[in-house]
């Protein structure tokens, strides 16, 4: 008996492993698919260009910001998708005003400018500057320790590095970056009349790298003006302070926080054929701060995005699913591009099932990394091979993206692409954040490496 | 009895159990220890930087390769090896001579000047320059097709890309190379009185890349002088020679070939603690090409394998086999060093177990390459979760180096390094292989990543 139904299921069975064989024949095929064309006929790089040369920084509220929706909205129109909108959202303006001036001084005689740039958010210093004595700390830790009586009216320098010992250079930034968010916030509550910090950067060099501050619920009166400093004036001023710690530090800034203003997030959609109210999202920001070109972070993000849908149609790929590019507004100093997006999706009821972000750099695509359950892991490891040859290897459980962070929930998969990371912070936020600086080929290699984990989830859902 | 046997060994094998844990806990910690150590206070970069930038290019033959060995040998020195010589090897010498110059011209009133150098090793043009016409090919296949009718006293133009679509780039340069490498050899033997060859590269770009060419048996009076054209020039010419098929090509060149010179390898030893007649090699190779400052090419596989011997020191591993830093001369141009290197190891039956070669550049390690047998491959297979901390993940087959391949034979495993490979043809051999296109996190994490190879090959010999 047994045997007998043994021998009756056998050719289900193996139907099934043929029809599984054929499959995974048809995937193989369809991604090198998507390489060739990313590789030898991609558009990523040119739509890089011109987002970075040509319309340039695109920091919330500004006119690139705007500049660079309108191209976005254009250049998806013309790839015939099903439809191309933009969705409204309210973003914060901050402006950086005339250049930052700093300098130190032991003796007020000689004074050594260095280069610092306001974080995102500061309030400027008074017109004339600010000038005080600075107290060295190795973090937030150590402001309770040199208390009120040593911190009020003095600048804190928050001086403590990334770490170059730890292999995955998000982490040092992790590990580090508290000091650039909450660093005023903390240091103003002793006393403190502004603060520096050391850039995040793992380079020795003379860029300052911009970012995002908050001030959280201190009071318009309570608030103090916050610069980073390069990583070689910093090291130069820590020298300096050890032997003079009466050094007086200098610094002016005239930037300015404004109302929010009218912007918007870019939206195109390829329309699924079979599933056409479930939505898969891939997307990048759109926004960058304003001292480079916002080359790396993230106009590649946004091109490679752009060039999922591109990929998509290109190799006649039709989706199942409804798939969106989304170049998000917003995610440097708010968010609002990504919560405004997943606001509408909730109110609209629109089922999503996956999301992917770009937003660590254009460089060589190693995997990916997956805020999901368990058993989706399992079922993207199944798909390991199909990127082998395309010396993909990382597929792990790990932050997404800050855009489609707030899109989770029951049901989704949400995905972020990992590049190498190990230049990524030697131009992150800072003026060398350049076109230049982008590999071609690296760009188009993430690109095709996005767009074929896009077509494995469209082919087979989220499990 | 049985049952009782399996008692009396069962505290045996857990013995052997808590060894193997203990030693791969062992292993784990040194690998940390040569990544920190690497990381923290690396020296391969400033080492880097006195090789590129106050010696810069180190053609075989040239004061520069000369005044590198002198440095080499006297740095290393400083690291308290077990001995340190150089091995005496007679080397080609080959020298540019006065800056190239080539122009393209339809109608010999317009003439546009375009990017070139002599190929290393080929003859000189006449003194006033060479004209012709063009033919373009693909390739040394497309020779025979057009024939001697068409190809004598023609320039012929070698323009097959390397293929964009090949996710590794050296599969892509090994497809296109023939052209420079023996281009000018067989087109001579069509009468053809000069051949310029499509860069090695994968970008766009203004840059000539040099490389070795060889005529072969060629006699002396038959060898025509070869020259690389930038790729955007190589571009522009095939364009303007489909409209006008009459355009003429002037280029002139002043390299000569010369006798050989007196050079060396330069070695540094730790002797070996259990089996100091078995040796452990690794190296990189000295000399470079001309145009540049012989940055990834392969100054960074010289400074990496000095900087394994000095990670093995700085960490207190004292290991068991001999392990040798051995820098090898005139790779470029000869291979005579590896060649000498291998022939001296015989001579003196030196037993030679492992060696590994650094020469794909200083970019992001992502694994190793094996000429080895399966069981070897299997040994280092073990290994890998060793290396997954450091995203470490490439461990096949393949090619290891050119230096260290007159070692292969029977009982010695034979690796090269792997780094990430994208953007190692955008400066091979060319003007821009200059330091600063190195990322120091990405060289030490390079020297670490062989320096922990190098130990579990010592720890476990080779099975």
């Amino acid at each position: 008996m047994k045997k007998r139904l043994f021998l009756s299921i056998l050719p289900l069975f193996l139907g099934i492993l043929t029809s599984v064989k054929a499959q995974t024949a048809q995937d193989s095929i369809q991604l090198r698919k998507l390489y060739d064309v990313s590789l030898l006929n991609g558009q990523s790089y040119e739509w890089l260009r011109t987002l970075t040369k040509d319309i340039g920084p695109r920091l919330s509220g500004s006119a690139g910001a705007e500049k660079a929706v309108q191209w976005a909205k254009k250049e998806l129109e013309t790839l015939e998708l099903d439809s191309v909108w933009l969705q409204p959202v309210m973003v914060p303006k901050w402006t950086r005003g005339t250049p930052e001036t700093a300098y130190f001084t032991t003796d007020n005689s000689e004074k050594t400018s260095v280069p610092i740039c306001a974080l995102g958010g500061s309030i400027a210093t008074p017109a004339n500057g600010l000038t005080a004595n600075v107290v060295e700390v190795q973090g937030i830790e150590d402001l309770e320790r040199y208390g009120k009586e040593q911190l009020q009216g003095k600048i804190v320098f928050y001086n403590r590095p990334m770490q170059p010992d730890l292999i995955e250079t998000f982490r040092a930034y992790g590990n580090a970056v508290d000091q650039r968010g909450a660093g005023a916030m903390e240091a103003a509550k002793y006393g403190a009349v502004g603060v520096i910090v050391r850039s995040m950067n793992l380079r020795q060099d003379d860029f300052p790298h911009a970012g995002n501050m908050s001030y959280g619920d201190l009071p318009d009166e309570a608030r103090i003006p916050a610069a980073a400093i390069s990583t070689n004036a910093a090291n130069l001023l820590s020298k300096t302070l050890k032997s003079n710690p009466e050094t007086k530090f200098y610094y002016k800034m005239s930037c300015k926080n404004h109302e929010d203003v009218q912007s918007y997030n870019v939206i195109g959609q390829i329309t699924g054929s079979e599933s056409p109210d479930e939505y898969m999202v891939v997307g990048g920001h759109m926004d960058s701060w304003d001292l480079g070109e916002g080359a790396q972070d993230d106009g590649t993000g946004v091109v490679q995005s752009m060039e999922v849908l591109r990929l998509m149609k290109a190799t006649n790929y039709k989706p199942k699913h409804s798939i969106r590019v989304v170049l998000f507004m917003n995610e440097e100093n708010g968010l609002r591009g990504g919560t405004k997006y997943a606001e509408v999706a909730k109110n609209q009821n629109q089922k999503h099932i996956f999301a992917l972000e770009s937003d660590s750099g254009g460089f060589t695509p190693r995997g990916f990394s997956f805020d999901a359950s368990d058993a989706n892991l399992q079922q993207v490891l199944k798909w390991k091979e199909l990127f082998q040859p395309y010396l993909i290897h990382y597929f792990d459980k790990g932050h997404s993206g800050a855009d489609i962070g707030p899109l989770e929930g029951e049901g989704i998969v949400l995905a972020g692409l990992r590049p190498d990371s190990q230049r990524y912070f030697d131009y992150h936020h800072a003026a060398n954040d350049t076109f230049e600086i982008v590999s071609r080929r690296e760009l188009e290699l993430g690109a095709a490496t996005m767009a074929s984990l896009v077509y494995l989830f469209d082919t087979y859902g989220v499990q």
